[in-house]
């Protein structure tokens, strides 16, 4: 592995300063990030990063981030404190010693809704209530913005509001088209939405490696990804120190952190799938509810008698989750116990208000696999534990895709529309091709960014090791800033009011010269920097109007200011357009007419 | 730079081997590549690497390539050979003494069509003659395939034919639909077709920097672009030594060659726009077909009265030609040599067959601009000028796109079809972002891939160097491998016949855990091999049922495995997939039926 075990990474993005805007109803502070332009307003972008990029917090990972939300949720009175379930060996893999990763320090109280109460964003929303999340994701949405912007774009149906009130995102979450992953004991937690009718989000997933990670190396892994601009971030950790891990992650995340309970459940069986049960699995979300996981992947949807259908497939089942559960399904001949448990499993969500990410264990893995009968009875099935998750007040989010090509991306938004009843569509890639293997961050972009624009809320990132070995840092923010670009490009074409100004921002300083703006306004200034100063190393040339592409003589950017010059001084560029369009007929030079 | 000066790169690509497929009626032998696969046929590819990846081949730079063309031309007997035209000082920019590259050695004729005729495939086409260059792009095109394959994808009207066949070629080109560029002086060539209704293909742009190169480092960045998979190469290099570089590069390439002649033109003036001239112009034209450039973009799209249009653009006009004759246009008040001229320049393109590539010089540089009056005022030009050529028996293909966000691309596709009658389209990228300088190869994968799904027939390559600086040598093949699966992309959702091939046969190989032939079988195998040797180096991993990704317990691959035993133990999956089927309800275990 190139990795190297840094610090904890903080510090601003270049050119750019940490903001806070306030809320109106509720004692909140919604944190952005505010980049410097010259010449020009400063740009303010949505900023996932958290404390971190903010010079003026104090990052002690022992400590955790401060509870932003623990005064919130005090006010709601529905909750109580208790105890909260003994760590056991079998939680960290029966680590000891040397091996084992120190627990995260201090006692802290664990909430649930009292007497069994749903806690959750959806309960609220239905009844009515405006929570202080709701009113965070409000604000956070509309990045600054007090006005409507020009307009333009094809939603394919999304209706997405020139500003988001905090009354529209209690309706939509009311509606299921939206979901705030927010469990009660994450308190550390900026919320954040996911839903069409929101900016497109993104994940990254981490996870501990074979050999023994420190806890500094893992909360780094999490701060490395929300630095670039992942959304949320999935914890799919295996091995030894799983429960103390999680624990320095989620105290010290200001996202949504995600996982797959079924791997820690494995884990428990030393890997045995045969040997999962109902018992040990319920224990597992109790104990991951308690620490504050905000979103769940649960593989329910996969039935026994699905598993036929992926006989002939090319590359059969390559959702982990999936293949455990199939295998566990066979070896007994019975259905699922996720499935068969189901609402036991909502019983515990609603009351740590843990959204669903109802897994797609049967999403295709080869082009040749793409929206096949398997891929699709799956999907079906996960619309009707939609219907029973929000029976019980859950909040829900359905997984997809995999492997498709572009023709055969659209029907897979399409039928989830259709089956699951809009629940927000939370899809991997999809990758266009298959042979690529270096380059997946790149065959999925191309999916991820379409299928983005065609309704998903939330694309979890692929890096360029898929299906090859674990990313190192440099993969994680190259699988980031790609999918941040994909998403981006998705709400451009969603015609998202207000992501143009980035564009057309980074654009002017282009035509102008601003070398350094252009660096500060894109993704990954660093990089842009790196690569200019390549060729062009002298800080003379940060105010230089050309670059080594071109060079001076072949620069179009600066012929065009001669352009401009040249046409005011003969009489101006528009006039000229407007005699052109007054006389309505081609502008002819004087001496051809 | 980081760039190094190498060797010419020559040598097989990894388990591969060159193959030789003979022509029917020609003599002819078309080059593919056979990938060898552990226990299943070799799978045949496309292969536009050329003689270097022939262990068999002498590759010697200074004696050029061997010219196959050589007995098929003259086979024609339309063409005269005459002495050409005496270089000049001004060809290489002055460029004397230890600072002027030599001339490529040896004297060689030059070819033109006896009596100013047109010696173009399209005026063979059209006269119903199938040239050896047809049947070769024919045979290539099926890359080995005999049969049919099964059909799958969205086609938007292109009409692929299950096999191509010669005659199938002649009917492309005569309907103007297809080019073969293919200039008589360029005898080195292994002809390739661009068009709707055959494999999508890319082009690397390469050029000279400003610091004197060697011609060994030019005809490197050639043969590197193409080892990787560019279809064509466009020289764009600018400064002194232009000519003789020229040579050295078309001398030793196996693809077409395409050239900006305008930046010659403009070096041999000074730099100073408003000093070209037609006759200049003309002359470099005469220059560089004798020395058997391929194509040509000509920016004769860009007349006068719409410069105004650019007015209100927030990034001008960014394409290089374009703001060259518009500021000579602006300056002098008339309208474009180029666009004057036109016919004149057919009459000397007929003459070695020199195809045109009409340049978008209006092509929008930012989201801002896309689809703009000023852009689709110059497309309809093209429009005009395609049939002026056609009626000169030219060859045509259209320039195209730059930056454009997703809802705005297919617009453009259909625009183009529109007004230019289906000759090809060839684009650049488009970029669906602004907002990520150092990654907008990936930003405009995203475009290209659905362009070309659309029916985009070439696609210029974006390396990540774009608006920053000159791409060295790891930028041009990320490129250039970028490209390459942004069009195998395509190929795939257009429902291309055989494309799927080589993702079965990769996706066979990662479900069988070969991990050789997965890498093989991939479009970079160095890179793929050396991503999984990061985390598992050693060789018994090679033949490992995992990788470092999930590690043995959680590999689903290797857990499906495991099902499918257990299902052949129990009874076979695909019996109770049949039993299934045929009870026409839910499959449901025994013990809960």
């Amino acid at each position: 592995m190139k990795d190297t075990v840094p610090a904890i990474t903080t510090g601003a993005l270049p050119g750019s300063r940490k903001v806070y805007v306030a809320g109106d109803s509720h004692r909140i502070r919604v944190p952005m990030r505010e980049i410097a332009v010259t010449g020009e307003a400063p740009l303010t972008v949505y900023d996932a990063s958290g404390p971190y990029t903010d010079p003026g917090a104090g990052i002690d990972i022992a400590a955790g981030l401060p509870e932003v939300r623990g005064g919130w949720l005090q006010a709601q009175g529905h909750v109580e404190a208790y105890a909260g379930r003994s760590v056991r060996e079998a939680d960290n893999g029966f680590a000891s010693g040397a091996r084992l990763v120190p627990a995260f320090p201090g006692a802290r109280s664990v909430l649930r809704g009292s007497d069994g109460r749903a806690v959750t964003q959806l309960a609220y929303a239905r009844a009515g209530i405006i929570t202080p999340e709701m009113e965070f994701v409000a604000i956070r949405e509309n990045e600054g913005r007090l006005a409507a912007a020009p307009r333009d774009g094809e939603a394919f149906g999304a209706e997405i509001p020139d500003l988001v009130t905090p009354e529209f995102v209690r309706r939509e979450i009311a509606e299921g088209r939206a979901i705030i992953p927010a469990n009660i004991n994450h308190r550390e937690l900026e919320p954040m939405i996911i839903g069409r009718n929101f900016k497109v989000k993104i994940n990254a997933n981490i996870g501990n490696s074979a050999v023994t990670s420190s806890m500094e190396e893992e909360v780094e892994k999490m701060v490395w990804a929300i630095r670039w601009g992942a959304d949320t971030v999935m914890d799919l950790s295996t091995g030894r120190n799983i429960h103390n891990i999680r624990d320095w992650i989620i105290r010290n995340a200001p996202v949504p952190i995600g996982t797959v309970p079924l791997y820690q459940a494995l884990e428990k069986v030393g890997g045995v799938a045969e040997d999962l049960s109902w018992d040990i699995f319920r224990d597992t979300l109790i104990e991951q509810a308690e620490q504050g996981v905000d979103y769940f992947t649960i593989h329910a949807g996969l039935r026994l008698h699905m598993i036929p259908m992926t006989a002939k497939r090319v590359t059969g089942i390559v959702s982990r989750g999936g293949s455990i559960m199939a295998k566990w399904c066979l070896h007994h001949h019975r259905e699922s116990f996720l499935y068969e448990h189901f609402e036991e499993i909502c019983e515990i969500c609603r009351t740590y208000d843990v959204s669903f990410s109802l897994g797609d264990g049967l999403r295709p893995g080869s082009i040749a696999d793409a929206n096949d009968e398997a891929q699709f009875a799956e999907l079906r099935t996960l619309g009707e534990l939609t219907q029973i998750a929000w029976a019980k007040d859950c909040q829900v989010m359905i997984e997809g895709p995999g492997h498709v090509p572009m023709h055969k991306i659209k029907a897979n938004m399409d039928e989830q529309l259709k089956h699951c009843h809009e629940a927000p569509f939370y899809t991997l890639g999809p990758l266009t091709t298959d042979i690529a293997p270096g380059y997946d961050h790149i065959t999925s972009a191309i999916g991820a960014a379409m299928i983005g624009w065609f309704g998903t809320a939330m694309l979890c990132y692929v890096t360029p090791k898929e299906h090859l070995g674990l990313p190192d840092r440099d993969d994680v923010k190259t699988g980031v800033v790609t999918y941040r670009l994909a998403a981006h490009a998705a709400d451009l074409a969603k015609g998202h009011p207000g992501a143009q100004r980035r564009d057309d921002a980074l654009s002017r300083a282009r035509f102008e010269f601003r070398w350094e703006d252009q660096f500060n306004l894109g993704l990954d200034p660093d990089t842009a920097r790196a690569m200019h100063d390549e060729t062009m190393p002298a800080e003379a040339h940060k105010v230089a109007h050309f670059c080594s592409m071109c060079g001076p003589k072949f620069c179009s950017m600066r012929i065009s200011h001669d352009i401009r010059a040249e046409a005011e001084r003969q009489q101006g560029l528009e006039d000229m357009a407007g005699k052109f369009r007054e006389a309505g007929q081609l502008y002819l030079p004087e001496d051809t007419a």
